[in-house]
């Protein structure tokens, strides 16, 4: 994919582009201002056609290939996007930020400050500890000033972008209380990527709801360090939908003067154009499906002396590649919301 | 429809037979052993074929017509099944009970031993308020002894059915605090009726998952009271699914001892056909989906101190027209099971 | 599975229990009046709890195991299905057959009077040659007397069923001609059975359509057999739903008489139940689904000179185990109807 | 909606904003490069935040509200789009262009060339009939010099553009017959407009299939004066989808020469940046779902003599607003790709 292009021109790479982040990564470029070339690497599609995979990209990668993950091109691109499992991502992103090239990482590998945190939580050893200083937590509204000065970027979960982006304000401000907070995940279904599992066949997962690794759930841990909490209770469910989180969240007020979530929020989030309050209305995952957006409602239930919060994203996007790119727009000094859509599709 | 039978031959009238319910109910009732005769009462649909708004009845109802709510032959069933909106269920369930008909009522009218509960929850004035203390309660497996005597039975809301049947045990056996219950709640969209309401629409529910009433929906005062508890905090979901209710529950634990959970379900439901204890392996609603079952399974939280609960029922079956039926074998003395489906639907 | 029941009392035995037909017909024999004990055999999950696979089916099965496919005791039931990739269900079914079980096969093996036909279609040699001119076809309300005296049945395949039992009185009444048909049909996904696919997989099948095997599909050339025609155009599509078959056929018209139409299908279906004639208001797959019934409209394109015929069927159920089923309670003496659904889901 | 731009600055106004295609248009029109201004008018919305109605557009369009359909601000438009049933798009259209506006309907009232033929079909005296000579028929790959030079545009079906793209090379080249054509359409819910009608409801059209309109679909007429047949055989079904719609098509073939069939569709789409052609790789509704994109494959039915051709486009966008953009594009003299998606979502 080539195309003209005024202002910078950037080679981005996408390594671990046959999975559904990656195919969202490969669109979200295809079609951004500033990126003037994008290299699609895959491991078990070297040498296939690009459009074998994705007829759809046939209008900017029609007759392309996907290049292998040790491709030496890759190290030619201004920003890599790793795209992999946890081990891998740091493993291959760790190379290829040597050879200079910046990276964001959208396995686990780079989200954790505590490397004790990450190696238990994963139940593995970190293949480039070396590097994990060096990498800033890519929560975009949250953490601006260091992205823009990072090399590497670890991208958030998915779970854990819509839970923190919620809570991080009401815990800051002593809005709710940092204890017996309870997250009650639900998710679409490209959350468990492109995975050959019955488990995720069209008869088996349509018109069907379920709770899975109720108990422990690795988001935790992320979740917990980037509040700065001892610890909440996530459960996870699985959505007959493609796309979509929707995070119902409890937690105990200590106030019932609205106004103060409302300043809460308003303190953090004022002019950010990917992150909306909706006050009492609260937000559905339509509303933000195929946008960057995440969106945050909240109600207080005054008989249970809680906080209900309701926060939405896309997980491919705001949960995964969207970010991504608003990452590399951070980082590369570019206009943040460049080839990022604002707007869902609802329908 | 008519059919021959050997034993008990069973005349029953569905009153508002062009709802959702009604329809189940026409299903079940077609299909029953020791029902030789079922009358379908519809006041928007009267003197129409009843094929015309059910093609799928035409084996068992094929030529037959919607009676009139008020026709003179629904006085002569044996029992009669109201699917009507509060209010209007009491005071036509009301007069058929008058003339001596069992009167099973798929409101909200006779569920409460309450009346000002009933009253200020629903916020209407009962209108058949000296019937209130001759209603049982329909929750059968809690609830036989009494609904083996009654003539008028309140049958279940269905996110109820689904929390109390989960809760029940734990709460009385001590397993689980009575204070700071939290119950995430999530329904397909025949929860909502037959509604020609955009929000129900295929374009506008399709692909998405939302919040309703995030605090005080009405079946949460159904729920304290059965449980004698002083309030728990209910968020019901609009899943995107037509049947199927799956509820998360959230409860601060007494124990870490999972014994004492598996001891006191079995305690309650040892021996139940229409209630399954599936332990750490949590049902999910495609295990029940057509079938008057309801499954619990339960996992502990230790590091939040909680048991998290979940249940599933379909809320067409258990959660309204099959534990209808299942109620109207209690009172009529027959086989608790029969005409009811065991297994659910899967695919 | 045990249980009591009146009069004949059968064994019955699944060869291929896995996959979805396997299972519906576990469904169906479960709660068949007539069957005694169901035998569930499977070379995949031999061994391993039939409630692990099937956590719906624990009422009836609660405890027993997969069998091994070479298992013994299968010979003793008093009928088999087998459920199996065609060579497969010859081979193994027909050493049940030479045991002495009744044998109704699934596969294709069984369906052709021309050896040469099937062998041409399939590309294979057919593994027991010798039994195939015992062999029935098994569509059971156009070949109902052979049926009842056979001991093997070639159970139809799912789209055949659809367009023969639209087609065959028409054709045969000379209601249209037999040149020039045009067989447009749609499947949902469990017609391509439980695959870890990642085309199946709900990300990729949901809110999608496609063609498939658009020339040449293999039921092609069993429809042409049973209706004795010399060619039609036959092509597949995939629905977006679980279940259902709905296909439309165009097919030139030798009239314009709507009553010759009404006609041939009074001919040969009436008193049927598990076929319906709907006239001019065609028939929905939800009409069917769930349910083991065949209905079939019709309308006249007076300006095309064309007879498009509607048929649709729950491909699991009329389409493959319900009539399996049908074609058991034939051979057996069984009333035709024992065990078959009659109502459609609808919701 | 303000947003600052380069070159042409455009004020477009959208009538009858309420509906999915207005919807649609708002969304392509606020992200439109050379746009500056949308103006939303819907008579039943009028003075209604346009965010209470669609949430998604709060980026763009956040504090305004929608107009009323007579508005005179409208007037001050370059260009509106009306999207109103027929008789109601000619006559607040024509009155727009009497102002000066220049005009894209799309109701079906300037879509004919042949006004006998319009009235007949729609059953209806056509308000405007002054204006039809001058309306041109906004297929836009066909059509492109005159609509160039238009003031008024009467946007295609979405069905007719899907089958006149697919159908117009083969038969003008010669490579199939007119005679005897069969056109099997398959379109997603949203093709019946934003309606609170039961047969809509999830619960109702979710699972299930079936055919409407089976004779004499108004679409027909469109098809066969753009096409210049005589007849054709056009049966619309209806998918549960929310986007997309699939043609199967099935022309004689007058050649068993596959180049012929590429040559025909080279020759009119060589070049075409939203007509593909995709040989014997049958396209899927996925491929150009979110896009402006119509994919056509073919193949060969040698054994009966038939062409069949697949045809895919998104109902909403190339079937309806999209092309009413290009549209827009074509006649104000833009890039005729500016704000049109390429991508399909695929997910």
């Amino acid at each position: 994919m080539d195309k003209k292009n005024n202002g910078k021109k950037i080679t981005a790479a996408v390594v671990g582009a046959n999975g559904y982040t990656g195919y969202e990564l490969l669109k979200l470029l295809a079609r951004h201002p500033s990126v003037e070339r994008v290299i699609a690497a895959s491991r078990s599609n070297e040498g296939e056609k690009i459009t074998t995979l994705y007829p759809t990209l046939e209008p900017y990668f029609g007759g392309e290939v996907f290049r292998g993950c040790g491709d030496g091109i890759i190290k030619s691109a201004d920003v890599a996007f790793t795209a992999l499992p946890h081990t891998v991502g740091a493993a291959l992103g760790g190379s290829l930020y040597d050879s200079g090239v910046k990276l964001i990482d959208l396995s686990a590998d780079f989200r954790y400050d505590s490397l004790a945190l990450y190696e238990s939580t994963y139940k593995v050893s970190h293949p480039r500890a070396d590097l994990n200083e060096k990498a800033v937590y890519g929560l975009c509204e949250l953490n601006r000033e260091k992205i823009r000065k990072a090399d590497i970027v670890g991208n958030p979960g998915c779970y854990t972008t819509a839970a923190i982006l919620a809570l991080y304000p009401l815990i800051r401000e002593g809005v709710v209380q940092s204890e017996g907070i309870i997250v009650d995940g639900k998710s679409g279904i490209t959350g468990a990527g492109r995975k050959s599992d019955t488990t995720y066949s069209f008869c088996e997962a349509d018109e069907n709801f379920k709770t899975y690794s109720p108990v422990g759930h690795r988001h935790t841990s992320e979740m917990t360090e980037k509040l700065g909490i001892k610890s909440l209770s996530f459960t996870p469910h699985l959505l007959p939908v493609k796309r979509g989180i929707l995070q119902t969240i409890y937690a105990r007020a200590n106030t019932e003067n609205y106004a103060r979530i409302e300043a809460a929020y308003k303190k953090y989030y004022s002019g950010e154009k990917f992150v909306g309050f909706t006050a009492e209305a609260l937000p559905e995952t339509k509303h933000v499906r195929g946008s960057n957006r995440c969106l945050i409602g909240a109600v207080i239930d005054k008989e249970n002396s809680l906080i209900k919060i309701v926060s939405v994203i896309d997980n491919l996007i705001k949960g995964a590649s969207g970010q991504a790119v608003q990452n590399m727009n951070i980082m590369l000094g570019l206009d943040e919301t460049a080839g990022l859509p604002l707007i869902g599709e609802q329908l």
